[in-house]
This record gives structure tokens, C-alpha cells and sequence, in this order.
């Protein structure tokens, strides 16, 4: 079986994958970075403001990975206001820096390309790659309607350029290694009170175009201001979500999976194992960039690994009470970089397929949901027995009862389950559409089980009234409350319509079990949310969201079949759904 | 019966009510409203700083919905310093304008009423409807000492005017209709460093008055700001607390109520009906301003639709067990508009019954415990079969352990109920408040469910330990920790009395049986929470907590009989608190 | 027994400060201050900048509880930049006034110390007792390169300086007894953008030294600037951390103890009683300042109590089931004040025993958890009849996943319980630390459990896996995630060879019986705590952590068998563990 040669090999490379970061792990760092785009994403950050702008003259497509301005016929000095394309953004209190990256090669006179630090048109201080008599950096600025240039003769074509604010003056300086400056010139008197800063390029010659294609933009924090107790405030507005997502992980998606009666102990204990595995490994593969950038230290890495550590939750609902202990351990080991390749493909434009920014998953119906619950099935082909189709998982009112507590705790935490990843104006938003998803799917829930099966069934209630949650993930921050609530009722329904009618299809077509019925609460919830956001979402690229979930598909499934083949190398559990197996239980008296 | 014909009309309405926000639903709104205060309550916002007051020179009162002042002899202008009356607030920082609308109409010169921005008495800027030679509007200033002033006729009487800070420029302007602006004056170079904003009215006649009668007052945010940044904090601040009454209401109340031993299942999805039907009827209810004033969508409407969702699963407690699940949701509908009716009564002047911000109640006692306790046991008058009087309520060693994990949540994130509609600077001290109440009322229960019984029941344990949280909920931003400590420890005694001693007597007098004892956790309590506030709240109205109290008493139990007889026209269950008439429940195996 | 006679007679002193706080307390107060130092603590508080640093200038150590800073052959005037010891750190945005209290005796010309605001050498306003012709105070500025100064006569040598900004005016005052003030110059046009504030200490004479001693150090808010706003959300921050404490009292510790079998309404009955006192108790006695100093009604006070609380639960784990409920009550009064002298000593240099500041115990290792669990030791020495020794402490299924539950809610909120009293800067690493030490003791708790035991104790994991918590507080602010990862994997372990191999010899040495294993899971892991801090913290001093984790034991011990032989007066159980003997338990049906 060569197909099992390979799995096997897979293993070993996730295996090896999980030392790399023992070598070494960076410390926390206090960032003083306030801002940074690197014109990865194929979208422009939604952020910056645009003046009078023409679309045309600007671009992130034809170079990937810089923002190219096109510099036409167009200039801001003095009554010159006819200039159409200048980015900008809020500039945070007090005193700060902004650096860019740019490759410019003016050929005429006056055109220029570069940051500036700007009031208005007749106020603002530029520093710009220049031409005029001779190749140049030039710093100008208009200054209570008083204006002057200074320049530094330069003939290098990749820069870097930065302005350095400080009380009333501004300096201007270049690089270019991004180590030793030069400064241009310094600037004083400079009653710029709420400058926006950005990146600018003219050209005063007409009919000419020259590109201006620039690698990165950023502004840094100046000083000890203002801005550095606002981000420590971020952070913790974050830390709040971060350990409500936890409280998910432990006592939603754990008490979730004690339905089963004689499995409790085994749900639980397989919980805190996959977590404990799956959040530092996700933290240290992420600090070693093995996909994607090295992150810092911060709340969001935290986030993203605990938004792994639901998925793999997920798919350990398809194969519950079937895997012994260590086995749920090395299938955390081998999930986690299963996992960051598709998070690498979605979000970080990884091999190219998706462009970075576009794919509309903002709570993760597709990334995290669809994800973990294909994963699933694709492991319980290789993890189900011929004993376990016929062995009925019980539950019991007990059982059943600590399943509904998991099932509310979903419920509510999970509003910061979809807002922790969204911009902090969207997280309101987010949490208010997430609510009202799961008040639609809680009532459709009830509606579909009674309609369906005459009597309510707990399990139902207790699964079915989250698909709202799963379903809304794509759409949460880009959205209205009133297409949530409507997403989230067919959600609920769809979902007890998996539950009551395919699930027993879709067992027998893959030959597997899925002891939770994860494909109804988060595989087909989980692609309904991934592409209703092209019906309910603004911005959305239709073809985007289809060609995630297809490759989304793809790789849960090959992945999760791989992971099976190696976790059934170690054998299968004597009983399946029985603690006792692994488990001192206690004698029941009765 | 008569009567009956009006209760199904009611419902009738209810549910008119409920198709009205399907047909539109504003979008969230990114609010640059810094503050509001439309002069609708019959109290002087406390946050209002008022310069050399003389009392009697405004009012709330007279002209209902208006701040009058009335200017009498007074003056601002360079030496003078006389006037009395200035009402101011701190302005945001930054770039802002202030808006107000006025009536007022001088007779004679130099009477004028308008807007300021204030520095101190020599360095100011003020817009006003004046008279000199002729009618006008004029902008004046003293600034560094110089002083000047710039007018522009008009004989309108009931006008807009706004000031518009944009760095040291000041604009001025009017308007007739708030939407067409007549410029005034640009003032350049104010350096009004920390600026209050307000209201004035001078005249410089002796021995005359005139009233101006102030519809509004208003500051929006200019630029990006500090301001914006400062308040999306405060809507995650509220957020945080958000999720936490969410916890309550799913894991605490819904838990609480697991007590009844062959219900679990019942009464865990009644509580998760009911939250979604409440929480987005109720938010879009008060989108569309039936009762009240259209809200925006922000963190503040969520909390208030989950305070209406308490207050329908503490109704329900009375009932739980003896209503079919669909039931239930009609029962939502119902209960919404009338506890919106109520609650317009008593906080948005509904009627003009209670004067707008008079009624201490920041937590709810009245309006949300005391109105859910006596709503739920007008339901029961109706919806209480004979057999129900015979049936026990049964509970097991289980079931209420369950209860008391309802009961820890409730108790845990009780501080987040009470602070989350208090100021941001009083929410530490209304959290502190609630707590030791919480502790006084857990203590007490102990010692007074060991003497009343000899053993200790834990239902009481449960249960009357939260009757502090209750009791406090009206006075938490308005007394000391010393003063919560005590009512907490009153409530506790008075639950236990009532779970012990009073509560077979009411079931007898109102022929209805009350399944979670609200009327000794919810009802009691809350009337003792209302009523303490005289006595330990500062700024409190005896006259006005008395009416509000029995005004809620009749308005719940009206409509609580209301739908409880609606309700009863669907029939009642076979069966009492039995899981097994609804749901597929499992065999037991022993 | 003399000893007993002792022991009564300490019970009857802990009831005495119980009576005390009746007696009156403050109110809640809007503190106005944004920093203080009191220079208490033997190291300098990191957040102060030290420019031109003279290690040998400066020192706490040789008059404690001051900041002595030498005068030598320095200045600042003008050209001269030679001074060497300026203790600055940033001042808040807006108004604001900066005071200290300063004991200097100059004997020559120009020696001098005091306050400065402070923007560059040449850019800065400074108040200071001095000596030119006469002893004085002077107030002496550098504003944009013009100089000058101003003086009042003096012979004061213990004095208090002020310095109030207001705007663009500074005014300096001083006053003998910090209540009547002299104003010695108001300084207008200080034109500081982001000034530093701080203390300075110089001496124009050559080849002489004079020792300023400086009591205090403190920054009050002056207007209503942004400050205030930024205070209140730190407080709703720590507000968000003192509610995540407050679940892990009550659900966590609470139904971690509900493991035993037939004493579950006892375990959350004593817990919902000892937090009921242990809170209000631990806040009155901190306000009244019994021990240490009076502290302020804010959020940290909270925290500070529910740290306590949370310290007597884990001493309740070890007498769980063998005390009657009112003996719990005894038990919290004698509590509070042993673990107050023990916190007082370890925190605030009570006796003189551990210099304020130095100890690196940020999430209690020492202070909550080892105290907690030798006091509960010492008291199971009087508290464990020979019948209890033959009793097994049973459990069954639902006990232990209700267990598993608590230990899981203890589980997610511990990331707050230790960020809790960690600088603001200092949150999210103390947070993520804390999670990567439980992740790596929930996985070497299951491969211990597996090894030393051939399967899995639920036991074990619901225990050991939190180990990784205890033993992470005293480094959690102070050490890399890498070696949080492995210190978890090594607490974990530790506690179960405790469970499993080390509880039954304890057990028999001490004659007492330790119900939920404290010794395992919070005894051993503080003391390995404590001292691994030595080795993975920084700037820890050895000896220092050492003699806190003897006196921590001796006190812990001995106050702890003195609070059981005063409960044993009151007698024992007529049977241990059974709910029966206190509750009213339901008859069981199967």
C-alpha cells in the first residue's frame, strides 16, 4: 500500500515539525508598532482613506506584495490641488514615525513619489524620492501657507523614507538599508494637529507615467504617549475574548461531548488533552513561520490557536470514544500543521491560491468549522469497526444534561467567538448578528425536531440550536442583524435535517460513524455560512468563497484520511464509548 | 366573558407588534454622538456642572421636555461676571461641534440665550439668539483678553445654533430647521485648551426676564479623534458585561430551574426558547420606537433586551413544568410589549406617570424582578389544573446540584447585571454594592434556613442566596457597601420566610402553584429592593419608588392574567413536569 | 493545655477584628491619584526612568522607606549637564500636580533637591529646597533657552513641594505639614508637550555630599483630562479579571470538591458560605488597616479578598465532609486575619521580614496556594476522628464529572487569577504563561496517571492537571512561555506522585486526613513554585523566595492548628461526608 507509505511519511514530517519549535522560542515582545501594512492582501486595508481618488492610478495587483502608484500628471504644490491619488490614515496622538519602502526612478523633472505627514492641501510636510536638476530626496512643506523644499541628492531607486514627528518638528530621513539615515531635513513649527499621514506620488510633467511601487507602510510609536496604554487596552479587550473562547474549548465543546453515557470521563480527559497539545504547538510552529509570518507573542496568536484547537475539537466529535487516549494525542499532532496549511492557503495567500484579505470568513464557518468536521469524517473511514456499526451510543437524562450545559455555553460565549478576529469598530457588530444567528437557529431547532421527529429531541437542541453560530462565522462583521436571523433559522433547520435524515446516509456512503453528528452542526452549517456570505455579505467574491470551501474540502479530507491510516496503525480500542477501558471507574451502586 | 375577548385581542395586538420590525431593521449605526441630552427628565442630568446657580433661574418642569432658563439681569461681557446660571460639561478632546435648538424670544437689548464654549470667564466663545439694535444671531468672543463680536439678523424665534471646533478655528452658525445652516462668524485662533461646553442666557436689563426654552442639547464628534477610540472601549466595556448577563440567563436561570427532577430537558429548552424569541423581538421592537424613542444598535439595546429576557424566564419559573413547550413561545410574545409598556412607564415617562430619571432602580428590582415575579403569577392563576395542587414537585440528589450550578453562575455574574446600566464611573462601586449583598443575603440564608427548618434545604440554599442580588439591584449605584451588606442579609431572611412559610398561602389565596417560588426569590425581594432605596440611596424619592412599585404590581399582574388566559386557550399538558409528554427521553436502566 | 488556653484566646482576638469594621467604613472613593511611590519597598519600582544613572547616588536601603538620593558636585543650570541622578518617568496627558515630601539640609550655596517637570536638559520647570545666600525655596526654569528663578526664604529642612501644571502655567508651593501652602512662583508659557516628572538632588560645591530623603512621591489628576477615563477603564479591566476570580471560587473550587460522593450540597454549601465571609470580612479589615495599610475601595481590594477566599477553599479541600457548616463559619472568621498577617509580611514588609517589593509572588504560589494548604493541613491534625481513617471517601460518575467541571472553569479562568496583579504592560505574557503551564501539566498528568496508576485517575486529571496553575503564580510576570511549558510538565507530574504515592504517608505522619489531596495539588506545587522562580524568573533574589516559602509554612501551619483545636471544641460530625446529617436529602428512587 503505497498510499500508506506516504501517510506514514506525514506523520513523521508532523512529528519533526513539533521539535522544530523546542530549538527555540522568541520572548514576548512590547511592540511600539502602531500600524503596518506590507500590501500582501490583493484588497486594500479597508482602513486607509482614499482623496480624490482614481482607481486607475493605483493598484496592488500587478506587483503582488506592493502597493504601485502610478504617478501621472498631477502635483500638491501650492495651487496645484489637481493630484488625485494620495493614501492616507489617522495618525495617533502625540509623537510617532512613519517609514515606507519604495522603488521609484524618476526620469523628468518633479516627479516625486514618497510619505507625507498632511493637514490639508496648503498644510502638510512630504519627503519624497525626487527628480528636479538632478536625482534627489526632497523634504517640502506647506506650512501656514509658507512653503520651502529642502533636498539631499541621491541615486538610489529602492529607499526606505521616514518622517519622525516630535512635539512641533518633523524630520525627514533616508535609507537605504533601513539602518543608517540620512536626514534630509528638519522641519520646525510643524502645527500639524490631527495629521493623517500616507503615501503620495506626483508627476508634473504631463504625459508621462512613472510607477511607484512601495513594500510596506508603518507607523511607529514616538515617545511614551498616548498610544501605548490604548494598545495595552486592546490587548486586554482581547485577553476577555481569548478566555471566553477557552471556556468554549473547555466546558462547551468538552460537556457537549458527555452525551455519551458510559464515555464522559473519556470526553472530557480527550478535551483538555487535545487542548493542552494543540495550543502551545500552534503557538511555537506559529512563532517559527513555518506557514505564514513568525508572529509576535501577542492575544491574536493565542486566539488563532485556540480557534485550532476548536477545530480539532470538532473532528474529535466525528470519531469519539473510538481512539485510546495516546491516540487522540498524536492525531492533535497531526492536525495542527493539517490545520495551518489550510489556514495558510485561506488567509495568507498561501501557494498563491487564495489573495490575501478576500476571503470573507471572519468567524471561521469555513476555516475552522467546515475544516474540522471533513477532517472528521475523513479519519473515522480508516477509525470505525464493523462492531461499532452496530453498537448503539447511548445517552442517559444525565448524560444528556451536562450535554445541553456544554450546548449553552457554546451559545454564549459564542458572540467572542466570531468578534475576538474583527476589527475592534466591527466586534459590536459581529456579537449582536452572532446572537441573533443563534436565537434564529434555536427556534428553527425546536420547529424542525418537533415537525420531524413528533417529539423534541435533546440532542437536537442541544447541537442544532448552534448551527446559527457556525453558520454566521463568514458573514458576522460584513452583514444585518436581519440576514443573521434569517441565516441562523435555516441553519438550525438544515442542521436537524442532518441530524434526523442524512446522517445515517452519509455513515453508510463512508462507512464510518460519526459519533456526534459533527457534519450536521459544523460541515454543512459550516459551508451554508461559507457561501451565503456571497448572498448576505458586502464586498464578497463569489468565486472566492466557492473555491474555499472546495479546497477547504479537499484538504480536510486528504489530511484527515492520512491522519486516520496512521492512528489506526496503533490499533483499535477494545470497547468503544466504554471509560472503563482506560479509566478507574467506580463500581455503580445502586 | 367579556374579559376573554379583550385578552385575545391583546394577543391579537402582541403579535401585530411582532410583524411590524419584519419589515425593516435599521442598520448598526457607528454613532459619532458623544452625548445627548434631549431635557426629557424631570432631573437635571447629574453630570450637568452648573456655574454660580441660582436655582431658581432654570427649570425642568415648566415646560415639559424643555430646559427653561430664565434670563434676568446678567452679563458675561468683559467685566462682567454677574450671571448665575451657565450650565457646562467637559468637551471631548479634540476636534467637536455642539448643537442645541432654542426658543426664545428678547424684547429688548442685549437679552440673548444660545451656546458656549467656555475657558473661563475671560476666554470664551458664545453663540446666541440676541437682540440689540435688531434681532440677530451673535457670535462673541473674549479670547487672550480681546474681545469682539459678528451678528446676522433674523427674527426667527425657535432656532438651531451649533459651534463647530475645528483646532483654534470656531465656527458659528444657525438654522431654522437644523438642516440649512447660515454661517456667523469663524473665530481663528481660540486656544481653548480644555473647553466646557454649555448653555447661557443673560440679559442685561434690569428688573425684565425672558424665557428660553432649550428643546436639546448635543455633542457629535468632529475628526478622528481620541473620542471614537475612547468610545468603542466603552461599547466592548459593556460587552464584556453583556456576555456575562448572557451566562445568567442561559447557565444560571436556565440551570436553576433544573431542580425539577423529571423536567431538566424542559426546562433548559424553555430557557433557550424564550432567550430567542425575547432578546430579537424585544431589539427590534425597539428599533421601531413603538414604546419609547428608536435606538440605535449598540451594546446598550442587547443588555436591555436581555434584562427583558430575565424577566420572562423569572415569570416562567412560576409556571415551569405546566405549559407545553409552544406555550411557552406564545407566552414570549406576549410578555414582551408588556414589559415594554412597564418599562416605558417607569423609565421613559410613558404616560407621564413617573418623571424620566427619578425612578431609582439602576438594577431592575422593579422593573425587571418585581415585573417578572407578579407577571408569572398572574400566568398561574389561569394556567394551574387541580391535579397540579396534588402533583409534588420532585427534585433528586442531581437534579439539584444542577441547581446550585444555576445558582453560582447567577450569583458569579450578578455584579455584571447590576453595573452594566450604571455610569462607567460608578460600575466598580454598583459591582462591589452587589457582591456583598450577594454575601449578606448567602450567610443569612444559611442561618435562617437552619432555624426556620432545623436542616438545611438546599433549594433554599439555591435559591435565597440570590434574593440579595435581587434586593440590591435598585439602590447599587446609589449606596455604600455597608448599607448593601445589610439589605442583602434582610433579603436572604425574608426568601427563606417566604420559600418556608408564606409561599403555601399565596399558592392558596391565588389558587396557583408557583414551581420556582419567584414570587419569594423575585417578588418579594424586588418590592423590598424598591422600597430600601428610600432609605439607602441618596437623591431618592419616596413618593416616586412607592407608585412605581405599585404601578408595576398592577401592570404585571394585569397582563400576566392576560396572557395567561390567552395561553390556557391552548390547552393544558397531560402531564405536569414531565419531560416525557415533549421530548424523546431514554429508558432508565438500573 | 496552655496551648489551648492560647489558642482560645487568638479565636476570641479574630472575632474582636471581626467586631472592628462594624464600626464604620469608608466610603467608595474617585481617587483622584495616578502614581504614588512611598518608597517602602528595598527595590525601585522598574517603572521609574533613571537618566545619567550614578549607581552610588542613590539608595532605599540605609533610611527605609525613603528614596536618599546624595547631593555631590552636580547641576543642571544652564550649560551644566554633569548631574547624574534624575529619577523621572512620564506624566499624565492634560492637568496635573506632582508632590513629594523631602527631608534635606543644605549647608552651602546652591546645594539643592527636589521636583522637576522635566522635558530636555534645557526645557524643564524645578522646585527645590536650597541654599544660595539664604536657606529658600526656589523655583527655577529653562524655557526655550531663557532661564530664571525665584525663591521664598526658608528654614524648613522637612518640607512639602508641589508643582501644579495647569495648561501652560506651572506654580510651585510648599508647606511644612502638607496643608497650608506657600506659592513661591507661577511659571506661564511652559510650553512642556510631554513632560517627565520626578525627583532630582544637586550640589554646586565640589568635594561635599548632602542626603535628600524622600518620603513619598505622588502624581494627582488636575482637571478632568483624559486621565480619569483611562482610570476607569483599568478599573473595568481588573473588573473583567475580579468576576473570571469570582467563577473559579464558586463553580471552580466549589464542584471541584463535589467529587465526594454523598457531601455535594455540603461542598457548595461551605463554598457559597466562606466566600460569603471571607469577602466582606478580608475588605473591612483592609479598610480599617490592621494589617498593612488602609487601601482604597477599588477593584484590587476585590481581588486582594477574593484571593483570600480562594486561599481558604484550598485550605477547606483538606477538612471537606469532616466539619459541620457552622464550623465552616468559625473557621472563615479564624481564616482571614492568619492569612492577613502571612500576606502582610510576604507583601508588605510586616516585621521587617521580607523587604516590600522583592518577592516575585505575583499569582500567589506562596501566599494563596501554600498558605492555603499547610493551614488546612494544620488544622485536619485536630480535625480527623479515628473513624474517618477507615472511612473510604467515595465517588461515583455524576460526582466526578461534576468534579471534571470545576476543574475545568478552574482551568479557563486561571489566566486572570494570575494576570490579575500584574501591571497592566505585563498581562497578556502573565496570561499566556499561564495557560502554557497548564497545557503542559494536563499532559503530564495523563502520562503519569497512565504510568504510576497502569489507567487513567479522574481524579488526577481533574487535580494535577491544575497544577500547572499553582505552581506558574510566583513566575507567571516574570518568565519566558518556554519555561512555563516545562514547569507545568514537572508540576504536573509532582502532583501525581503526590495523589498516588506521597498523600498516604502524609497522611499517616500528621494523623489527619486530606480529603481533596491539597497537599498534591497545592502544597507541593506552591512550594515548587516558589522556589522555581529562583531558577526561570528574573531579577529574583534566592534567599529572599526560600525564607517566604519557611515563614509561609510556619505561620501557615501553626495558625492552622490552632484554628482546629478551637473548631474541635465544638465538636465532630456524627458522620463524615454525608449530606444527610445537615440537609434535608431527598429519599433516592431507583
Amino acid at each position: 500500500m503505497a498510499i500508506r507509505a506516504i501517510f506514514k511519511l506525514y506523520s513523521v514530517v508532523c512529528i519533526i515539525l513539533f521539535c522544530i519549535p523546542l530549538l527555540g522560542i522568541q520572548k514576548a515582545s512590547c511592540a511600539a508598532e502602531l500600524y503596518e501594512d506590507e500590501f500582501e492582501s490583493q484588497a486594500l486595508d479597508p482602513s486607509w482613506l482614499i482623496i480624490r481618488e482614481n482607481q486607475s492610478d493605483w493598484n496592488l495587483l500587478v506587483h503582488p506584495g506592493y502597493l504601485r502608484i502610478t504617478t501621472k500628471s498631477e502635483n500638491l504644490w501650492q495651487i496645484n490641488v489637481n493630484n488625485k491619488i494620495k493614501l492616507l490614515r489617522g495618525a495617533p496622538l502625540g509623537d510617532f514615525e512613519v517609514v515606507t519602502k519604495v522603488t521609484y526612478n524618476p526620469k523628468q523633472k518633479f516627479q516625486q513619489a514618497g510619505v507625507i505627514m498632511y493637514e490639508s492641501d496648503d498644510n502638510y510636510v512630504m519627503l519624497t524620492r525626487q527628480m528636479d536638476d538632478v536625482d534627489n530626496v526632497e523634504m517640502s512643506r506647506e506650512l501656514s501657507r509658507m512653503s520651502g523644499s529642502k533636498s539631499v541628492p541621491t541615486t538610489l531607486t529602492t529607499l526606505y523614507l521616514k518622517l519622525t514627528k516630535s512635539g512641533e518638528n518633523v524630520t525627514g530621513s533616508f535609507s537605504g538599508d533601513g539602518n543608517s539615515w540620512t536626514t534630509v531635513d528638519v522641519v520646525s513649527g510643524a502645527k500639524l494637529e490631527h495629521p493623517k499621514v500616507g503615501l503620495v506620488g506626483f508627476n508634473a510633467q504631463l504625459n508621462t507615467t512613472v510607477d511607484a511601487d512601495f513594500d510596506f507602510f508603518k507607523i511607529g510609536a514616538g515617545g511614551e504617549g498616548m498610544a501605548s496604554v490604548l494598545e495595552d487596552f486592546l490587548e486586554l479587550t482581547k485577553y476577555g475574548k481569548a478566555i471566553h473562547v477557552m471556556a468554549m474549548l473547555m466546558v462547551g465543546f468538552g460537556f457537549l461531548m458527555v452525551f455519551v453515557k458510559r464515555y464522559g470521563y473519556g470526553a472530557v480527559t480527550a478535551t483538555y488533552i487535545a487542548v493542552s497539545i494543540v495550543i502551545p504547538y500552534y503557538m511555537f510552529l506559529k512563532t517559527q513561520g513555518i506557514f505564514g509570518e513568525p508572529a509576535e507573542l501577542k492575544m491574536d496568536r493565542l486566539i488563532l490557536a485556540e480557534f485550532c484547537a476548536a477545530s480539532i475539537l470538532i473532528a474529535t466529535g466525528a470519531f469519539l470514544g473510538r481512539l485510546k487516549m495516546s491516540q487522540y494525542m498524536i492525531m492533535a499532532f497531526m492536525f495542527v500543521p493539517s490545520y495551518m496549511l489550510n489556514e495558510w492557503i485561506m488567509l495568507d495567500n498561501g501557494m498563491g491560491l487564495i489573495p490575501k484579505g478576500l476571503l470573507i470568513d471572519t468567524g471561521g464557518s469555513i476555516v475552522i468549522h467546515q475544516f474540522g468536521a471533513y477532517f472528521g469524517l475523513g479519519v473515522i473511514v480508516r477509525m470505525t469497526t464493523r462492531e461499532d456499526f452496530n453498537k448503539k451510543i447511548e445517552s442517559d437524562k444525565i448524560s444528556n444534561q451536562f450535554s445541553m450545559l456544554g450546548s449553552m455555553v457554546l451559545w454564549i460565549f459564542w458572540p467572542s467567538f466570531c468578534a475576538a478576529p474583527a476589527e475592534i469598530s466591527k466586534m459590536p457588530l459581529a456579537a449582536v448578528n452572532t446572537i441573533l444567528s443563534l436565537c434564529g437557529a434555536t427556534v428553527s431547532t425546536y420547529i424542525a425536531s418537533t415537525m420531524i421527529r413528533k417529539k423534541i429531541a435533546i440532542e437536537d437542541m442541544a447541537n442544532a440550536a448552534l448551527a446559527g453560530g457556525v453558520a454566521i462565522g463568514s458573514s458576522c462583521a460584513h452583514t444585518t442583524p436581519k440576514s443573521s436571523l434569517i441565516l441562523g433559522f435555516i441553519a438550525g433547520i438544515l442542521s436537524v435535517i442532518g441530524f434526523a435524515l442524512i446522517q445515517p446516509r452519509v455513515q453508510r456512503i463512508i462507512k464510518g460513524i460519526d459519533t456526534c453528528g459533527v457534519h450536521n452542526l459544523h460541515g454543512m452549517p459550516g459551508v451554508l455560512g461559507g457561501l451565503a456570505a456571497i448572498f448576505i455579505a458586502k464586498n464578497v467574491i463569489p468565486g472566492l468563497q466557492i473555491k474555499a470551501v472546495i479546497i477547504t474540502f479537499i484538504i480536510a479530507w486528504i489530511t484527515g484520511l492520512a491522519a486516520g491510516t496512521v492512528v489506526s496503525l496503533f490499533g483499535y480500542r477494545r470497547q468503544s464509548y466504554e471509560d472503563a477501558v482506560e479509566f478507574i471507574v467506580e463500581e455503580e451502586h445502586h
